[in-house]
């Protein structure tokens, strides 16, 4: 697929010099991701593409050009791409994600919407691609694949078939299939993700995977299914294996997981990185704004010991290849001119940021006006849930009085989404299962998606919460309200909050409502810009430390894949708790 | 753009072991060309496809799989894929061309008939794409994209305009648009090249390039116009400014000019190959049968130095991503399963040839049959000649007796095709112009099309032959009767020679006929097999050398590009002498 320009002759009249460039970038050191090398050159650019690039910067007709930037020997590379993420994670809408993004060089993402089309369906995913129209960024979009994450498995807001997704791939940025996170369903060739594959393969556009810990004969069906793509390896052995196998490993440094190391372990012994990609995935605004957001996770693959040049290319030209555009992510002629100038290849902190052409940030800084639009979606409250009372949180057990052997959930690892099956031994007072110790915690996942009003009830070890109740309505994918809680009293108090405010993030201790993160839109998004919501957020990020989260870098984020039944072994869902590998529920109370 | 199976839920089932798979090849180093390893392995393979490859060669269930093939510690490399080539220049029906090349390990050619679409037209292509229906390979097709190659300055036997391209791309194994030669109407943006191009980017189809010595802003044109690879890459220089430019460099060796060398030279100090691919552009059968194909190629490239494992990856991966195949070019699950193996990675002779997981040769034979088949056209008579006389072969000169200066078309080398403009002064005796010192000589090209009776005459110099009159039907593109001659009388026997058999190739000299190479089918193509035709055409060789044809490897094809207007810068036409660059008639006579 190629991005067109709009007048091809002039284009053309513009490479030969006949018609003045818009613009010419001289004295820069090119980093030409096509051929690995550096060196120094002038960049013609017109109407959004690079018209021409003259070598040696020296005998460049300069006066071809409306206006000359100077590079001052700075280094220019393409603009960078993320090859998968989730605006939603940035707790922003997509004009102000861009604003958070832009100065850091991302000039291209790669979007999922599916967090927004758990709860709002086919109206989600629009509002997002058009609030994404006329952005000084790319925000291209991938048709959500899983609605809901594991049909049958949990109740979400919408459920996509392949006429939903046929429907939506007629939209004008979407490029090709989101992350097909059921993995054991492409591997055992379930209909309807056939069906899904189907559409999408006729229509040439590719199949984004997710296919964490999936290796050997399984990966290879994976792969014999369709989705070649994947941002969820973990560990090196996988990662290894999976570049092997012929897989896009997108290398990711969200938040919350942090992937780029190990995954550069395992693979930094081979010769070819082409099918290496670097990608964000969920990124909230606060990370953004104080971190960075794709240069962050380039300069972590460099910090880890990979070559600048070849770590670029996997946030520039790889990925292009993996999203199958051909014109995006190297610096020649005919090829978009979204471009970085940058002082060093390390930091990668642009001094200048082109998208198409145009400046549109300089020092950290936008230069452009991104204007404010509203969209109809914004101002609809989402928490659809019926009256909650103490006994909703409440787990009854077979005896009055006594002990009970319940299932639990257990996170080995605080840094780690993954969990493990274990039971525990529980007292039950007047028939209520208790805590006891304060490594465990109760868990409900509320439904608040019109037409259902289930509650799945659980028990939760090594979450890291000490004390107090904790509730989110981001929660991966399905978005119920999740809480994880010490008393029903608690639970209540936090679910409330969050049920007046059209969702977010509420933290209680001992009856008092530490702060609410408000996130209106959808339960999932705030319409504040990246500062304001980054403030917000930081006050939420106390609160959960004041719970006892204290022991990861980021505890914003904890709870949101707590409920998301594609990572394996065990997660929570409104209809109780699921074995992922096996797609089964696992009963309250263990024999 | 994904090969598909058959029937995708078996496939899955055979990669996860639940049902046999066709073939394992077990005890292989596996040349993994995407992280560019080698390792042993074993591979499984089910309905044409890649369903598994298991590290290690140990523990493999061999007994998942109906026939197990020892590869005795040899490599596994993916089938190879010829970048660009012209089966007609093989002078061998699409048939008996599988039967020359499959042997020496080229599974996939992308073909572009543009020789016979000269010739015959819309019937032409959809011959070459019937005959090569149900082949134990796969000849990919690419639709001409100048028929004529270049419009006004030539007639052929038919005209390609945007509405033929769109018709032909409905064909099953069209992948692209095949060498945009007539480059400047791609630079200039002139409307029917855009037009053309523009059916293709909407079908999202590739479009191969052709632009030899164009560099500077003219390729930026071209690219932002885009064709985005070149399979005309002569010198150094070129080659490295067209990889840095982002084209695809499709380094050749074909029966007359061998770029590998020199591209190999230009590039070699680059990082990335990502972008350098291999072809044989126009190989002929006595060379095929005795030298090699792609694997040739291949040798060619190692010999100059290039690493075996990139060199390989020049004629699988990256080809394959140049013509947008996803599952195509490497050893991966999903992935197709052509299959070589080979006792070194720097002879590449393979002991044995799968094609979609099948045994289709084995060192060096076939090992399928390929059950002959005829077509209608393969009877047709494609000579529509005039009655010829010896007057036609004559130069008149404005004067009765004494000198003149005609203007020349001079070759600087014998083994390049590219040519000046250079004049000389010649005598007239009786109104005639005469030749003078061996160097020089007379040419005509006949139209041999339907509804045209042009004949161009002109001189040219450095052509190579001391005597005599060579004649070829086969003269790109327009095929038309191409005739370099000493006197009048031979040039005319020669004709005939010609017109007599449906075209070919015929050498005369002092009076009488050398050798005929008869090529019935549109006048390029033989009926007969490789083994046969390569007699043929040896003794042809023969012929050639007879009349002086001795300063080059191969003297079969060096009259075939003569009136090719799209080489620099001087060619001849049957409309006159061409001034390729200017796209200008240039007169006869000089001032």
């Amino acid at each position: 697929m190629k991005i067109q320009p709009k007048n091809k002759k002039q284009l053309l009249k513009a490479a030969l010099g006949e018609i003045p460039c818009d613009l010419v970038i001289t004295n820069v050191q090119l980093v030409n991701v096509i051929t690995g090398e550096i060196y120094p050159a002038d960049i013609f650019v017109y109407d959004g593409f690079i018209a021409h690039v003259e070598y040696q910067n020296v005998g460049s007709q300069l006066d071809t050009a409306r206006e000359v930037v100077d590079g001052q020997g700075r280094y220019l590379i393409p603009g960078l791409i993320d090859a998968h993420e989730h605006i939603e994670s940035s707790m922003m809408t997509p004009r102000n994600f861009a604003k958070g993004v832009i100065p850091h060089g991302t000039t291209t993402v790669v979007t999922d919407p599916h967090e927004i089309a758990n709860v709002c369906g086919l109206e989600g995913v629009r509002y997002m691609h058009q609030a994404g129209d006329d952005l000084p960024m790319r925000q291209l979009i991938d048709i959500p694949s899983c609605v809901p994450a594991v049909p049958g498995l949990e109740n979400a807001g919408a459920e996509f078939f392949a006429a939903e997704v046929e429907e939506l791939s007629g939209l004008d940025r979407v490029i090709g299939l989101a992350e097909v996170m059921d993995f054991l369903a492409v591997i055992h060739g379930e209909d309807r993700m056939m069906s899904i594959i189907d559409v999408m393969d006729k229509k040439g556009l590719y199949l984004q995977g997710h296919a964490p810990y999936v290796s050997g004969r399984m990966l290879s069906a994976y792969l014999c299914g369709g989705p070649n793509t994947c941002h969820e390896t973990r560990d090196r052995k996988e990662a290894l294996e999976k570049l092997r196998s012929g897989m896009f490993v997108d290398a990711r440094d969200s938040s919350i997981t942090k992937n780029v190391q190990e995954v550069y372990e395992g693979v930094k012994g081979v010769r070819f990185f082409d099918h290496l990609c670097l990608c964000t995935d969920d990124r909230e605004a606060d990370d953004i704004l104080h971190v960075g957001h794709m240069n962050d996770v380039v300069r972590s693959a460099i910090r880890c010991g990979m070559d600048p040049v070849t770590a670029i290319k996997s946030a520039t030209l790889n990925t292009a290849r993996e999203i199958h555009l051909e014109n995006l992510g190297a610096i020649a002629p005919g090829y978009v001119a979204d471009l970085l100038l940058v002082d060093d290849l390390t930091e990668l902190k642009p001094s200048h940021v082109f998208f198409g052409g145009k400046l549109v940030a300089r020092d950290g800084k936008l230069t452009v006006e991104i204007p404010h639009r509203e969209y109809p979606l914004e101002k609809v409250n989402t928490m659809c849930v019926k009256e909650l009372s103490r006994e909703d949180f409440v787990i009854h057990a077979p005896v009055e009085n006594g002990t009970v052997t319940v299932h639990v959930m257990e996170y080995p690892d605080l840094n780690l989404s993954s969990t493990l099956l274990t039971t525990a031994q529980l007292p039950v007072k007047n028939g209520e299962v208790c805590l006891e110790g304060e490594d465990l915690k109760f868990v409900a996942v509320v439904n608040r998606h019109k037409g259902h009003d289930t509650i799945g009830l659980g028990i939760v070890k090594g979450f890291g919460t000490t004390c107090g109740a904790l509730a989110s309505t981001v929660s991966h994918d399905s978005h119920n309200l999740t809480i994880v809680y010490d008393t029903p009293e608690n639970a209540l108090l936090a679910a409330n909050a969050l049920i007046r405010c059209g969702g977010g993030m509420s933290a209680v201790k001992d009856g008092s409502l530490l702060h609410v993160l408000e996130l209106p839109l959808a339960g999932l998004i705030s319409l504040k810009e990246a500062k304001d919501l980054a403030e917000d957020s930081q006050k939420m990020k106390e609160a959960n430390r004041a719970l006892g989260l204290t022991g990861m870098e980021n505890p914003l984020l904890r709870i949101v894949t707590l409920a998301l039944p594609v990572i394996p072994n065990i997660k929570m869902s409104d209809l109780g708790m699921v074995d992922v590998l096996k797609k089964e529920f696992i009963p309250m109370f263990a024999e």
